[in-house]
């Protein structure tokens, strides 16, 4: 279905803007509570967190993270997944959302409502209440932002920081070719995941798989060292090679560091009774800078996605 | 100062993702805490929030809300302060902001460090900490949309709801021609005054007037009732008209309503003691549909601002 509308009659201009709000209620209907706890005052009210909280935002735009041949309800759906991917990384679970929507004037009636109704029942599926939002009017345009808020699911939140020389290097699922197969639409969050690795204090640090794993790894590895990963220990994706695993992108799988000491059989059954149907591998281990096997991979051989290019 | 560079390499995809993330944390400066606190993981950790929350989004569009002509300082705080200026309308005080950057590749680097400047300038007056962002790349978009989170100042909030018929219409400041005499950029948002409104039992509804009076005081109108105003009591910007007061928008003053038994004199002794310089006018007040004096403005002959024409 494509974005913009051939009869200027489908428009969203043409719908006009208190009739677009009414219908954008409608089509996220338990998603979004009422007012003052939602959509329809100048802030939405929320209530008192727990404990500490947990913010996040990214993007999908058109012509960059979809194109006219995506579902519109795929759409919807992956800009909340792509934020819960994000706090999952840090073994936190969602709690509210708001939406900033900017919308050429051709954006087509059908193709919004089923973008909403992607985004609605990834909402109810993930208990994501969409609590606010802005509609704003550019030529060209049709980009949807979300912020996701949310806290940590257990006693505390697993930051990039905290890996040391020695840590096992373990992903989750399969890396590479996610555009390819359909993976950056279809994938499901690692939050039961992040939750489960963050109550286990032998996870010093994690994040998510977004820009391919070559490029995200920096942000994990530890000062005076390298990530040491054996070629053939990667968990590729049907049609991938190293290269797709190491630099494609869009994986949402997480990325973890597990303390040295750690006693790694008990732990991998320890995970496969709680998630037996997801692979967990271990890659490699940070190495000191100077020590690094000579049959490690060459990261700086690979580079993963820029966001500005 | 133009968004768009003329040389390519003065733009941000020449300087890169890792350079430009960096060179954003220098332009925030103090405005942005340390990861995991602020920019740097895959979410920001806040603190646990004492109360109920307050949260809002409102972006800047190039071509929209500013163009070539407006200095990229002035943009920069546009963006916080209208988000302000909707908590204020509830009675807020910011807790912090995420930022989403959406640039065309040839987005000037001198522009995008004066728009950070001018951000963590208003950042640090009104204490919001920028604890995150996202940067993506789309042809022809210049856009930044700023998520704000925030508590009541004082034990409550006030929504738009529950003005009753007979109830006073008051207004801070003046109204009209906000975008031909540089208040949209230069106001300061109400964020004391709605937090001193909050606190007294007799406001019982409040919101910012954003789109123009005559659309927004909609919103605060109870059921069976009709916003009376009386023309001559409207405060008019220098050079404004009935028209311009009240179909203008973006003048970023608020508008609340007053329980019809207040003592209105003493009310306003104790608003002028609090805020000598903030103008507060009584403009008229909630009459029954059909009991509306025949002199009161005819409020469905003006239209506000629509954000999708």
């Amino acid at each position: 279905m494509h974005p913009f509308a051939k009869k200027s009659a489908d428009s969203v201009t043409a719908f006009g803007e208190a009739k677009l709000i009414t219908a954008i209620r409608r089509w996220l209907g338990a998603a979004s509570p009422r007012a003052p706890f939602g959509i329809g005052d100048d802030c939405a009210v929320l209530p008192a967190s727990r404990g500490p909280q947990l913010i996040t935002v990214d993007p999908v735009i058109f012509g960059r993270h979809f194109d006219a041949a995506v579902p519109p309800r795929a759409v919807g759906a992956k800009l909340l997944k792509r934020n819960l991917s994000d706090l999952a990384a840090m073994g936190g679970c969602p709690s509210a959302a708001v939406l900033a929507l900017t919308l050429d004037p051709h954006t087509s009636l059908p193709w919004l409502e089923q973008f909403y109704r992607g985004l609605a029942t990834c909402a109810r599926r993930y208990r994501v209440p969409i609590v606010g939002g802005d509609i704003a009017q550019a030529d060209g345009v049709l980009a949807a932002s979300l912020t996701l808020l949310g806290a940590a699911a257990g006693p505390r939140v697993v930051t990039r920081t905290g890996a040391r020389i020695g840590d096992s290097i373990y992903v989750t699922g399969v890396l590479g070719r996610s555009l390819a197969s359909g993976h950056h639409f279809a994938f499901h969050p690692r939050l039961a995941e992040g939750a489960w690795l963050a109550g286990r204090p032998e996870v010093r640090a994690m994040m998510d798989v977004s820009d391919g794993l070559a490029k995200d790894l920096g942000a994990l590895t530890p000062p005076h060292a390298k990530p040491s990963l054996e070629p053939g220990a990667l968990p590729l994706r049907r049609g991938a090679d190293l290269r797709a695993a190491l630099t494609d992108g869009e994986d949402y799988e997480l990325v973890f560091a597990l303390a040295a000491h750690t006693d790694a059989a008990a732990f991998a059954r320890a995970w496969h009774r709680r998630f037996p149907r997801t692979r967990l591998t271990n890659i490699g281990h940070f190495a000191r800078s100077n020590a690094l096997s000579p049959s490690a991979v060459r990261l700086e051989d690979f580079s993963g996605y820029e966001h500005l290019r």
